[in-house]
């Protein structure tokens, strides 16, 4: 008769093999996005051209490229230039390197990108928190003024590791590692980064000649008025001039978006009109610093500078592992919301390998640490570009710029640079993000200004740490402390749901529903039996005072996604206390997985198979009857 | 009209403030067991008593101490002795240290235990494991034999240092720590221990005299044929005698449980027959090497033998956490699973703060390392123990023995010493377990080998270290990778299952059901995306061959514990690329936590109230009515 009364049983004889399941696991976790989709169904050498055009993403879109497609990279190409060349040499300034080598990391590494990457919208180029993270690692090395050309040699080396860790990664698919920078750690990176540049920025706007290579704010303050009797008023006016400007452009964008245009291009326009009139009042000599010398010619190869000496080696691989790491994350973040705009997909691990490529190329060339900017993508999203031929423009622009116009940038004041760095920074500072944060949740608040406040206070590296450790920590406490409920008959339904949830759902006085959540194991075995203990004897201190007894408990399993040994250890041990107790204990809804393992470890054979229900209900129904049954039996005793 | 056909909708308004969310969370965090709930309705100085007995245990059981309990726990209590002292001088010798330290530390630490601790069945002892482990570290930095007055001072000073840091987590609730050495690890490193330990006592059945320091599987082999020339064929032949004897009374303790005292006292029966043997044959001198010199008299004062120069103070420090956290958890799982069998509780904190408080103690008098081992306290549970008192008892005899039967242990053979620890080692390796492991979960069958192997084959630290990190590795896939699946509904009910599990179950051609479990934050948001995008796909690809299309997607959220911002952002991320393909995307049965912040994160304004749903059942409902209208619309039009 039971069967008739519960006609859906726990299908508990649905087991996947070990080898089925084992490579399930593998798939979900080396290939969530399953690449191998789209050669299912193909022909052989319909299966040679995809896989081709899978690892070279160029041949996709080169072999249907029109010149109406053109027409928008050139517009596209030339406006992301304009920025590249400023920009370049700004950062590069950051890194404390000579400016020309901005230039050379806009020219190749942006071809590399344009054959291998699968983003449409990225622009390849330097970033401002990158390269303050590498000259903050190698400064500590080697001083950028005392020997700089194994100072530079070691941005060299950095991005080479650098390439190799992207494209390592990418082969691996280990894309995931990614994930580990949360986004409440890079707003909080970014935003904490953005402050230090500002204030580094200070140099150049009061036209200092000394300065700290530390990046934290106490340094930099302390820095600035140590040397009050170096401030030049002139520089200082000019770069308020200038700052004006770019903000007076920058708000224009945000009013009219159409104009996004002059925002673009009023970097390049700062540096013109600075270098002209700098040129024209002998700036150098009238408390106006310039760039000064910049030579012709296109980046000489670097292949026999990279320094593998065991003396540097070290250094040159943390700073390229930690800036390649940041890199990544911002390139891939950058590429996957533009992408998303125009309701394209771009492939993380792909992209990995063609940031990593372009990176070992580029340390060939003179090349440091390039990636996809926001900025810059932005600006080349908005311009209208259609295909990664929009970078090939801008590579050939520099390209003509290193040929022939170079020296004219000898002349642009270093004030004109500050200017577009710390108007290009505050546009990191996510004010609202960092609002939303704290309202929502408290936690990843936390881990966002550890990360603000690590590197603003202390060092980049410290931020940074201590923010993934606080997210990793997190992640741990997460599963460590599982979720769990008393469950309530939601009246005039079959629906048991969280009693505290829905205050008004009844509960039955000798039958106690418990909802487990998240996969069940070592690191929270211990804490599920003490929780389910602790709610057991609650319970009957409850009802122990109406006279009645608690009978069964059942477990409602359906949210637990996978259990190891430990956890089914944890069950039986429980299973074994209840016993004692005289209660019986009820499973409902385990899944696929669980349900497999708890079968092969005899668990079901303990509690009984009569005692596995595919609902609460269910259970429900199958404890009253048995009450009833024994009830009947006693009033016949 | 519609609240009629829905009457029960998700609750959106109960919604805890941050303060009590977070009060909960830290309670569920630190204290799981609810140690405070025993303090509710109590007067002022009955909460005062209890909170005395809560931090000394025995208060609570000696106030009704009876006779009849003491004639248990004396029984009890000389058993556990004639084990403790062949136990105490073999643990020693295995650590390289001078027998009479294995005495010491059989007499002190018990007394501590006896007061603070809160299991009854506990008996406190050295373990061997510990012992390996100590001598592997710190022979490193000193040698046993060279200076062994510096080696027995740093095994105080270990002591030391792992007495705060048991005390220090046990006082912050850090029990949850313990956790993370899970079962499999435990299990692994237990039988790789046991190995190197019989492998080691091969060094006393043969009566060598020349020995590697080195623990590892090829180091010790290439030591015992190195030295062939030292084989006393008399000492292996007297050994194995023993063995046999040690090997019969355990197997007659399995056969006929009664006489579980006979394999308790072997040991010592071993030790005085060999003694005696020994002391009638002249051992020394036929090739039957034995224990030599003890001194009578009790345990001296080592507190200011602790050595705290930053010379020593690293290994000290490195010896003492990691034997710290190996001890503790030991006697943990110990006092726990004894527990269980006689239904009492013990507070794993508590626990801590005992052991940590008997090693603290202990290092001032001579002591190393001591826990609740489980060959002692097996014995001692069996032996019928009622309280801690046994531990007292067992300490009165050692004491006996120090102050006046020392010396006859001086002519102890090393060989039965040896028998001794390769019987109690035979029984630490748990062959079904690991067969068992290799059953359920393959995983953490590695898991289990990686200590196993790592101990075997490298060192102790290496292979705790590699099982603990694949351990951590594989919690971090739990939540990296959380389980998604299809869900079908169960013919002729209102249920909704997975699909895999259930095959029969049907599906409907425009809805698509998608269960998702565990936390949703940021080390799985963006796997999550992309596998929700490809089940998007999969079955917009399927049903398109039928003409028809996808209009909703339902995720049923009831499994997922918790969410982050990178959660959250996720969710709204999936609701763009969902709307811009014109499907609906609906939300079923939040739970509290989720739901508070699905609601202060806008994201149910952004789907629509109207769009969240208690049960999947009613989703459905709620999507074909929509289905019908607007094909009815379609129609008129």
């Amino acid at each position: 008769m039971e069967t008739e009364e519960f006609p859906t049983k726990v299908n508990l004889s649905t087991r996947r093999r070990f080898a089925a399941s084992f490579g399930s696991h593998l798939k979900e976790t080396f290939f969530p996005d399953d690449p191998f989709r789209q050669f299912r169904d193909l022909p052989a050498c319909g299966k040679a051209w995809t896989a081709l055009k899978y690892f070279v993403p160029a041949l996709g879109w080169a072999s249907n490229y029109t010149f109406a497609k053109f027409r928008y990279d050139l517009l596209a190409g030339i406006t992301i230039a304009s920025l590249a060349i400023p920009q370049g040499i700004s950062y590069a300034r950051l890194a404390n390197l000579p400016p020309i080598i901005g230039l050379y990391s806009s020219f190749v590494p942006p071809l590399i990108y344009a054959i291998l990457g699968s983003s449409n919208n990225l622009a390849v180029g330097t970033v401002a928190a990158g390269s303050l993270l590498l000259a903050s690692i190698i400064s500590v090395e080697v001083s950028p003024s005392g020997n700089p050309q194994l100072y530079s040699q070691l941005f060299y080396t950095a991005a080479f590791f650098t390439g190799i860790l992207q494209t390592a990664l990418g082969f691996l698919r280990l894309g995931m590692l990614v994930d580990f920078l949360s986004r409440s750690t890079i707003t909080g990176f970014m935003g904490g980064t953005a402050i230090i540049i500002i204030l580094q920025q200070l140099k150049g706007m009061l036209g200092l000649k000394h300065f700290t290579t530390k990046t934290d704010l106490v340094s930099v303050m302390h820095s600035v008025f140590k040397y009050r009797d170096e401030w030049k008023w002139e520089s200082a006016v000019l770069g308020i001039c200038f700052l004006c400007f770019l903000l007076v452009s920058r708000h224009l964008k945000t009013k009219v978006p159409k104009l996004f245009w002059v925002s673009a291009i009023a970097p390049l326009l700062v540096v013109v009109l600075g270098g002209i009139f700098a040129f024209l009042v002998h700036g150098d000599d009238h408390g106006i610093p310039t760039v000064g010398s910049l030579k012709k010619g296109l980046n000489p190869i670097s292949i026999s500078d990279l320094k593998f000496q065991s003396q540097y080696l070290s250094t040159a691989i943390k700073a390229g592992l930690l800036s390649g790491f940041l890199a990544l994350a911002e390139g891939i973040a950058v590429g996957r919301s533009l992408a998303l705009l125009k309701n394209e997909q771009i492939d993380g691990n792909k992209e990995m390998i063609a940031f990593g490529m372009m990176n070992i190329v580029g340390s060939f060339f003179s090349c440091y640490l390039t990636t996809g900017p926001f900025s810059k993508s932005a600006v080349n999203f908005h311009a209208g570009c259609k295909t990664p031929m929009s970078n090939v423009v801008m590579s050939v622009c520099i390209m003509l710029v290193l040929l022939f116009l170079a020296p004219l940038f000898e002349h642009t004041p270093l004030v004109a640079l500050s200017a577009i760095i710390i108007v290009a920074m505050i546009g990191l500072i996510e004010y609202e993000e960092i609002h939303h944060l704290f309202k929502v949740d408290k936690f990843d608040f936390c881990i966002c200004m550890a990360a603000f406040l690590g590197v603003a206070l202390f060092n980049m590296v410290a931020g940074l740490a201590s923010s993934v450790g606080l997210s990793i920590l997190r992640a741990l406490l997460y599963v460590a402390r599982p979720n769990t409920c008393k469950l309530g008959n939601i009246t005039g339904t079959a629906m048991y749901r969280d009693i505290e949830q829905y205050p008004s759902s009844s509960s039955f006085p000798d039958i106690l529903i418990l909802q487990l959540g998240s996969p069940i194991y070592f690191a929270n075995a211990g804490y599920l039996r003490e929780r389910i203990s602790r709610w057991v004897e609650d319970e009957e201190s409850i009802i122990k005072k109406d006279g009645e007894d608690l009978l069964y408990v059942i477990l409602d399993i359906g949210g637990v996604t996978s259990i190891d040994n430990t956890g089914i250890g944890m069950l039986k041990e429980i299973h074994r206390i209840l016993s004692r107790r005289k209660i019986k204990m009820v499973i409902t809804n385990p899944r696929l997985e669980v349900a497999t393992k708890l079968v092969s470890s005899n668990f079901i054979d303990l509690i009984g198979e009569n005692w596995v229900f595919l609902s609460v209900k269910d259970a429900i129904t199958a404890c009253r009857y048995a009450l009833q049954e024994s009830g009947e039996k006693g009033e016949e005793a």
